[in-house]
């Protein structure tokens, strides 16, 4: 499970070009001694003094996060965290910067680690310990000092968490564990991961979950623009950066035609793709009949492809015997949900020669000199080769920040331990927060539409099992 | 009600080209004597000796309704319907048939009304009629004609019907009221409409619906192909075929960005209409917004758009208000779900002309002289101006069929006297049934990787909340 | 020559809903006495009754026509055409009687003939007629009919012709061959047809041309209007209404990329068909190639697909070989040139069956049952099948317009007895006339930039080889 | 001129991931003693040691540059520029590397200097040297290096040049000026940017020209592909790379829509931009509107948008006037021809802060905090912040090659001293060097076909003044 988990990388644009040469640093942020220029040291971080290209980061990304900065100007007299404790582990970046500062706005205090090894933009961390922030994190911690990280945003003096905002499930595993009485009284975890929301729904079935929780990864909004959307862009701009490719005319494999699929294809086909599906689900497949792509199975079109996309989340979808097949120079990369997708494990084989031509980019060289273009070593190639959209981010930090102030401010009883998906309204409040972005105006209904249509003038305005 | 629901229209092509002088007769064929070629007599239609252009009209239909036909093959050997009585009352035009005729080679026997007085293709009635079944039928009933035609589809001597299929409720209301002894003989009901899935809604909620029904309106695949995909294509054909301009560079303003809307959207800016989208829902705006559409208010762009075309299934969502700032010229349509949207009746008023200048196709002559272009007075312009594409009606032929076997051989027990969503799996073998078609290929799972996704290989492949 | 041109039919909408049952009437409009309501009697049409709803067609025309109606407007107090006398030849439909009445308000005297003995909507004729035009033109002419109403526009009393406005030559020819000494006095030909400009070069070749004309059939904008963005809009409509299909999945064979290609291709993928591209250009193929198109030789997807479309000019690019190949319902028709591309004369043998099952509609069944679906028989299917947008008629009617005056104020010596292309400037007017229907606002060039680019500041804009 | 040119920089995929420290070094090249491991010297490049990254480097690009490796296979039997001498003068990248190999393997020695004194690659120009070619080139070149390496081009001992291959003209500037007795020797010159042909035109009619030249800037297929293909990918790269900007909703201010603005409106629109045009030429207006944008002014547009792209080749068109109307956070970005379009030099103003956030993006703040982000300080971008894909280099390669093959065996008299355009014949030669990349299946003209069209069969197959 961790390896997979710790295979994400989410690169920042940020991280690309300056090469954060301090990775080579040697000596360990954990036996530094570092205080902020206000003499506060409750945190951990990789190097201090580069907290003023931190902050500059973070604000580039506060202008196209308008969303949670909407949020944070609206509910910052209220201060509906006010005293809530707040434990994060997430990826530490500059988008999650804006939600931790937009948190503090709200009231709440927070201590937060990374929820990933290798995520950690630390010149972001370090401005967050500059400001005040508990943070501990930096890009390349260990095993060991990931938990160690965790433990100490757990586990801090005079400071007793009630709130957890996961991403991935560690720091509620953790505190399960290691500090049940602690955990009992939380009064509500918010999570975002696929793999979090599972351990979860496992807790809740054997009857271990003690506590309210949110999963905000299933929300609508949160969806459709990480899947659909997001995906649309980056699947472009993650072959371009790394291979600099002309899309124009180029014939692609794309197996699996949900969200994911959807946007990829969409994205392609503008640009002058061909593209062939692939699908087991035969609803899907007609969708991507009538959407106009051929749909076929990857042995039909192997040998013709220039490109080959995985989103389907299983594993194991390009094998080793596809990319026998494969002609010289075809491209390979998977946008699925984990490393699973693509046989990378059965390239490792002595016959096969790897070159790295770039950074993310393996040529693998077979025998007779065909080579094959990897990218990310099969991991997700979103996260690896290109940037995540900040106003992707938004709408999942709005989502995150709203699930915590739901959780946080419930009647007593109106949740029981148990999962709970983020209610259509607050997914409809998290939409209006991005409106203007677009300068787009709403029609409202009259008294008259409201009554016939049998809705409230407020929303929520659509069934349950609506599909958007 | 019924105001709303006869005053659509579904047109045929077929129709549109023989002018139907046939309805011109002002004999009724209840004063009729009619007996088929073989003596045959238990029917009511317009014209017998229509039946052979009827005959062509279906088998054109045939070949485009591969799922329906590809079912009838299927399981004509089982004869899954064996015994079954069937009650129809939908539309009766060529796409219908093949669905009767499938029904009956699965083994039914069945009687037939239209659901719709002004929708009933005469020369499709007659070539069933000259098959040997029993319809009730012809373009232009009265009302009393209407339920004249159901009742000899319910009433019949020595046929105790089983199963009702049903697209309105009006055969299930009907017999619910008339013959309530019957009503609970019957094993299922199948609804194909909105009206008649709220109907069967509030009789379960009321505890007066004594029968399974199952609601086919809202299954994935019906509800995909009937609102985005066909609504894509009809609204270019509606407008071409009643106004013949051209779409390039035209200004629309669309209400509604739904599953119609998303689909008419998609097909006017492809074409190069310049789109802008009201709408109540912020999730909705959000989608048209990164879609790339401008999200207005009706009254931003009113003055300046060429083409208004609602989408909501709301009320009074173009108001006189609204056509009065309208520039000349402006082609005003409705493709929501009822004749509510537009606010016709406003303008039935003195000061303005009405000048019929094509079928479907009015001016409304302002006193300045100025011509509001409105389409099908307000009704569906997809229904009035175009035709529906038998592919779709093959689709929710299919799934009719479907659910009518579903009910008809369910165990005791298995359905309560509620109304049902068809199930996943039957949803995917529609789709299935349609995949050839297009030639499409369905990749199969592993073994391994069904356990890795905790699949069956034959589906259903996706939880119930799935969006599609 | 002439079965080609004859061919040729341009369906008016209207025509197709009234019928037309005039048609039926077997008394010649030769052998009728006919004056108008002002007793003027110099015309010749089918049916002078029909003059009320030919005003209507010409009224909703005009609505479509904004280039034309502001050409009429800005000229019509300086009244450029005072004193031409215009023999004109060309499809006697709506959109011409708008150019007619431009040119009658632009000063001109006209007498005008039908160049095709289908095409004239008798009823605008009979609207002309009634305001006083000498038309000489119905549907359903003889060849002897044809030559007989041409003969009447150049020969008449009192009426020296001084201008020829052509389209096909037929008015040129007549007078060059019967009238000698009257074609000297013409001091200008436009000629609007690839047939005409043709013949015009071939005369100017044999040194037999005594008149300047101008070629408006190659100016770049009507080209690209009449290429490629009427033939994007046309190809959907002409198929849609003529077999109501599904676009969605469909396969499609295009047969050239030239403008009409390119144009059909684009729209044909946007609303969801794949399309198969064939091209005997490497360049033109190339363009297909990175558009996004497979390019393919026919009969590598002749057995695959659902649709085949020429789009050559050239002859036999689908054969009878080609069509046995095909699989069943496969529909195919001809947006090129002429009706030479399908080979339609290899499939009137007796092995085959020919069944009209609408009109522009054959089914050709082969010995097996198989049937293919032939649109028009073979003929332009958008010229049959569906209308030509007026916009695109209004481009055309202002580019003959200014031609005209062109050629009847040009200072003597200007224009030699040779063939002329409509200046670039000329062109840029003609596309001025229309940007206001798009609410379009062009950019002024400071003197600066103008010197800058060295450019006069109002155009033209781009040098002759400029590929637009 | 010399500042126009030199501020394009052609940036690498390659150079902007290794840093190129080796551009810190401070000992100039001329002064370093350098020989390959061979011990040829006749080169001069900034780090030999860097050759093997080169190697893999130009390895790559022949992955992507098939037609010009096609060419390199079919004529090096032939050997067509055998004892042909050519001075090369052009961006020194690995795609021209690939040129150069290419040039060499037809029989050709070269002597090569770069363009312009930022575009090189040095690993490639190491890789050159490494390989025996005569390359003076580095990164960095100050004014007086950039014409002593052309000087050492031109002027070498027992080496009398036959032929030029220009980018700029400098080249041929220098020959022309400096040793005029050599030019006059010279057998043909091939230019390739605006601004040599621009010189070329001026000496031909000035009568200086003594040679024939070859105009290849203006040869269709390279035009289309610089243009229309190339810039519709590049302008999605280089926004995305500057700046990480999500594109979904983007409104975005496109001023001029010739091939480049036709090109990236196009992948904006598809991308979910809402595009807006502004033109100065009807016709070009008139195609956007059609097309389906809005055509502004662009003050009607400048407070609203999200970015602005300038495609004119036009000078001022944006000026500190709309910069001052522009809403914070707007991205300015010139795609045009050069550096003129945005009114750079009026930002550089007292009461503006430059701040530079990244690579090629500057922050603008303006006395009110609002910040607009302007990219490669208004210069190219898409030279500047994205790499210009292999496939369109090759096809620019391919036919600078053609050219020189074709006036270097030209028969005498065959070209006068005078500037040519690439006969159609040639361009379409390039693209069927191209056509196996798309796996593209030219059709064949008939006897009978090439006959009916007046074609030959192997072309050309379209007059001079067709569009594509």
């Amino acid at each position: 499970m961790f390896a997979m988990k710790h295979s994400r990388r989410r690169s920042s644009a940020w991280s690309s070009y300056t090469g954060s040469s301090s990775e080579d640093d040697d000596v360990s942020p954990r036996e530094k001694i570092q205080s902020n220029s206000k003499g506060f040291a409750d945190f951990c971080v990789r190097n201090l003094q580069q907290h003023a290209f931190g902050r500059r980061e973070i604000e580039i990304a506060e202008q196209e996060m308008p969303g949670i900065m909407a949020l944070r100007k609206r509910a910052s007299d209220d201060k509906p965290l006010k005293n809530a404790k707040i434990v994060g582990c997430t990826h530490v970046n500059a988008q999650t910067a804006v939600l931790i500062e937009t948190l503090a706005a709200l009231g709440a205090s927070v201590r937060w680690a990374a929820c990933n090894i290798y995520s950690t933009q630390n010149e972001v961390a370090a401005a967050l310990a500059e400001s005040g922030f508990s943070v501990f994190a930096w890009r390349g911690e260990t095993e060991e000092d990931f938990w160690w990280c965790i433990d100490k945003c757990v586990n801090a003096e005079n400071w007793q968490p009630n709130m957890i905002l996961d991403d991935g499930g560690d720091a509620t595993h953790l505190m399960l564990k290691k500090y049940p009485a602690m955990f009992k009284l939380i009064k509500g975890i918010v999570e975002e991961s696929v793999t979090g929301v599972h351990r979860l729904y496992q807790l809740s079935k054997s009857g271990k979950l003690t506590v309210p929780a949110m999963n905000v990864h299933d929300s609508v909004i949160k969806t459709k623009f990480d899947n659909f959307y997001s995906c649309k862009e980056s699947i472009i701009d993650s072959l371009k950066r790394s291979t600099d490719i002309m899309f124009s005319g180029k014939q692609v494999a794309l197996c699996g035609y949900g969200e994911v699929g959807k946007g990829c294809s969409q994205a392609l086909k503008a640009l002058g793709c061909i593209v062939y599906v692939t699908e087991i689900d035969p609803i899907c497949a007609l969708q991507a009949s009538t959407d106009g792509f051929r749909v076929v199975k990857l042995n039909e079109v192997i040998r013709n492809v220039d490109i080959v996309i995985t989103t389907t989340g299983n594993k194991s979808v390009v094998t080793r015997e596809h990319m026998e097949k494969m002609k010289n120079g075809c491209i390979v990369c998977n946008m699925g949900h984990s490393n699973t997708e693509i046989d990378v494990k059965d390239l490792r084989t002595p016959d096969l020669t790897w070159e790295k031509v770039r950074s993310q980019v393996d040529h693998i060289i077979f025998p007779d000199g065909k080579r094959i273009v990897l990218l990310a070593e099969g991991r997700l190639v979103n996260l690896s080769c290109s940037s995540v959209p900040s106003f992707c981010a938004s709408i999942t930090s709005a989502t995150q920040a709203l699930a915590l102030i739901e959780l946080y401010n419930a009647q007593p009883g109106r949740y029981k331990c148990d999962v709970y998906l983020l209610s259509r309204k607050m997914d409809e409040y998290v939409a209006i927060l991005h409106l203007p972005t677009f300068d787009a105006h709403l029609t409202e209904l009259s008294d008259e539409q409201a009554k016939y249509m049998g809705l409230s003038k407020t929303g929520p305005f659509k069934p349950n099992y609506y599909r958007y």
